[in-house]
């Protein structure tokens, strides 16, 4: 049984999808029929409701993925490959506080407010209107409403209305202007992200973040190659995504910070070679976690 | 005041990190002295501590990347770049039930175990009984054992305990083997998620999905590149991973399976050129999000 | 003054790109109006042309990378990318005599029968007549025929009728089962070179080059990444093509190969990590040039 | 047999290496005891000599990757992935006049001069005499002397001596400052290449470029992805280069131009979809290559 409110993800015979939040007084209307949102809640997640017409239609909880995937936009919205990256590396858990600039359509605070939990909440910031009530409309949608707190505002003038959150994420075009605004926002030590088109952009913040109490400074891009999946023929896609944005982080540290830049960052980065044991996306950082009684 | 139990990250002056979950009665040995936890929880997350030679040291809260960076690690673990994908792409949010194998270190576990939240559960299968002890002390390093239900069998031979997982990851030699184990132990519709080094190992996985009530079949790579931070001499890293391993996913269905392989997926592999709407790696579907009254 | 037979490219102010052998008799029909070839000849390479409209057309030389380009292709052809790399591996030089099959669209031929110069010869294999004789076309187009001898045959059964040919390129199918003509056909120490869609396609090669007097086995991907040329947005492309296919080179020794494999790739190989002197593509292996009276 | 002054490489039973231009009179000493270079010109290409306690060692032709590979470096030196695109993208042909700035080791000579053959010449510039001289001795070693004529001067300062060139080089730290030297350089549409290590030259050159008489402007990177060789376990290497520098190209015009930037070039840069007869590198451009009598 599915509660009034939660999503669903309806897909037909012929793998035509519709997502919608559960209202069992509503009715999906299909090529097939009509289906019953009353069945739906009855089929539960993983089970086959039919169409008026008898057609069967599988019943699925949507992953994350759908959901950003099937945010209504009229921006350039975030990808999966970026997002899922930023989490872990924002911090961003059950019960957390973020601050995220502009809201845009909504794909990021869609991803954000499904993460950080009931016990956690979204600030999200958008200057247009149009954007900010489109917004509005696809967190009400995927029922997200209510860990989200939507601002409309600009930032770089007006600044973020919280304090000590957990982490924050901008997507501005001029980031380096609205970095003075950042350490009141934050709790010390917080995780700060940046998504930027162009070099010439990450270029110019990194001034900006050389200027401030920032560290752990980062650039990267992320790329998805996709395969074919025949197993006999197996060979990547002929064309991929090359590019949708660099990857800027910085922890920030209040000023003045008591902390010169890690040496061991700054040792790595001398190193061309990472060394075996920093491989991956670990790179240039050692963990010491001994502690003794 | 930091809660007994939550993880701390305290940075020396130069850099250096330990992480542990904080126990008043305990302190830390540094080089540049002896630091008090009881401090350390009286100051906070962002704030400061003095060693008992009076270095001051930050204190933070370790992000979810940080947490899997310091797996102590006697395997191969996963990176971040595939661990955040996964989250979205299974659906991995608060509350689920997720089902992986093989433990290992427990670094994809502790990332799964924070994503699931208080309100979910992580059932992780492990073989071989060293792998399985340290992944349990890792785990209660990280005071994510209460999250975790470890299991020490070969679940090749064994199957799976569960029922009506929400998602479920398999990162072994040779999963084909074990996918007939894998309808029983997820409800219809859940994601699955497979990790795999070679093309060889990808082939013949898909053959097995192919014969099984498996649909939406993807097999992907993630790329990191990272740049040196110089605002003016911004470029690449020299080098970068080139590969850690292919990621496939699937839908699992129940048998028999009433629907074919979605017809748009299909119609999209054949087409080389992705179509200006289905950019990113949101590749080859589309929604149609439209319900009516 | 450009010689009877040279290739000439000409440009329509608006970019429109027309190249042909150089004859005096000719015109060429645009938009703008008729070219005289004779005109054309005088101006030379760099100069400009008009039409009887009075439009003016500059006259270029077209380099290598144009000449693929222009070739008329009924097949899938190579790639600037992997024609340019795959030159200096397999050691085409002016006086070079080379074989390839198949012929195909003449794509590869074209680059090939550039560098052989007026002392070397390209022999072709391709086994479908239709392409035999569009290759032959396209051949004579760029004035490059007598620097080709063209063979209609299916070398899988009737092997090559070369000896001694300082390199070889495959672009076939299944070409394991063509290794055994290659000893016969060229002199010890030659390198050859291999073209494949998928991964399935490079394991069974591998396989039968781990049968044969072949040493020093690689294989690699080429991939092109694109920027916008634009100054203060400075940014990789939206898209890229992502696989033409893989490339694999092998040094052919004749049998019974009196060296084993050479010690130092096989070290490199064990060794994750190719140590600094040894970067960019010239992995795995160490010059010792040092040579005394 | 083997002519005085063609270079040979020997190779050892183990797979050491010697490369050295023939001299008869000489011979190559080796940890299994000598070997006679007339020995060596006996056995010819492919050959097999002995040394004097008897071990075989194979006589081989380096390919120009070994050569570019076996050149004594000092500097920096261009790849084979990026240096055989140029060839093709620069036009470089037997009987060619090209110019470069600047020598450094002479790796990229080394492969220039390789491909002009006898009845072409390289004109090389390098300010710093150390690298001049080196140079020197580095093309001697390889018997390319007589088709390089070598300059020990800033062109920033003094330009260059030749006009008419078919292609030009630029490997210098700020090629911006340089430009206007070219048109005098090379004949009017040829081709010119730049190779930059840093996203912000490559801004500041394109800046420079479009002042200039520039048409055809490319930027792009070249990435080479090695693969075990191992048939079933076909996977990427660990690591790879993933960054040496950004290739520059673009067509040299005479001033004041009469071409606008051709349309197509535009067009194709605005549609963020290449369209699938411009695929591969190819990219951007189109060929009409009819002409009638």
């Amino acid at each position: 049984m599915i509660e009034t409110g939660q999503l669903v993800l309806v897909i037909s015979p012929k793998g035509k999808r519709f997502m919608q939040a559960l209202d069992p007084a509503k009715e999906i209307h299909t090529h097939d029929g009509r289906i019953l949102m009353s069945d739906i809640a009855v089929a539960g997640y993983g089970g086959i409701v039919r169409s008026h017409l008898g057609h069967p239609y599988r019943v699925l909880k949507p992953t994350v993925y759908e959901l950003i995937k099937g945010v209504k936009r009229q921006t350039q919205i975030m990808y999966p490959k970026e997002i899922g990256y930023l989490l872990l590396k924002l911090g961003i858990t059950p019960g957390c506080r973020v601050v995220e600039t502009g809201t845009g359509s909504a794909g990021l605070t869609t991803a954000l407010a499904t993460y950080v939990g009931d016990t956690g909440m979204v600030y999200t910031y958008e200057r247009r209107e149009e954007f900010y009530k489109l917004a509005q409309k696809n967190l009400a949608r995927v029922g997200l409403s209510h860990r989200v707190t939507q601002h409309l505002a600009d930032i770089e003038e007006t600044g973020f209305e919280q304090t000590d959150a957990d982490a924050l994420f901008l997507d501005v075009r001029v980031p380096q202007d609205c970095l003075h605004h950042i350490p009141k926002a934050v709790r010390p030590g917080a995780m700060c992200g940046f998504l930027l088109p162009t070099c010439n952009q990450v270029s110019d913040l990194l001034r900006g973040l050389d200027d401030g109490p920032f560290t752990e400074i980062e650039v990267l891009e992320i790329l998805v190659r996709r395969y074919k999946t025949v197993a006999d023929r197996l060979r990547p896609e002929d064309r991929m995504v090359a590019h949708t944005g660099f990857l800027v982080f910085a922890r920030c540290m209040e000023k003045p910070a008591p902390f010169t830049r890690p040496a061991k960052v700054a040792a790595a980065e001398a190193d061309p070679d990472l060394g075996p044991e920093t491989d991956g996306d670990l790179s240039g950082e050692e963990e010491n976690t001994e502690a003794t009684e």
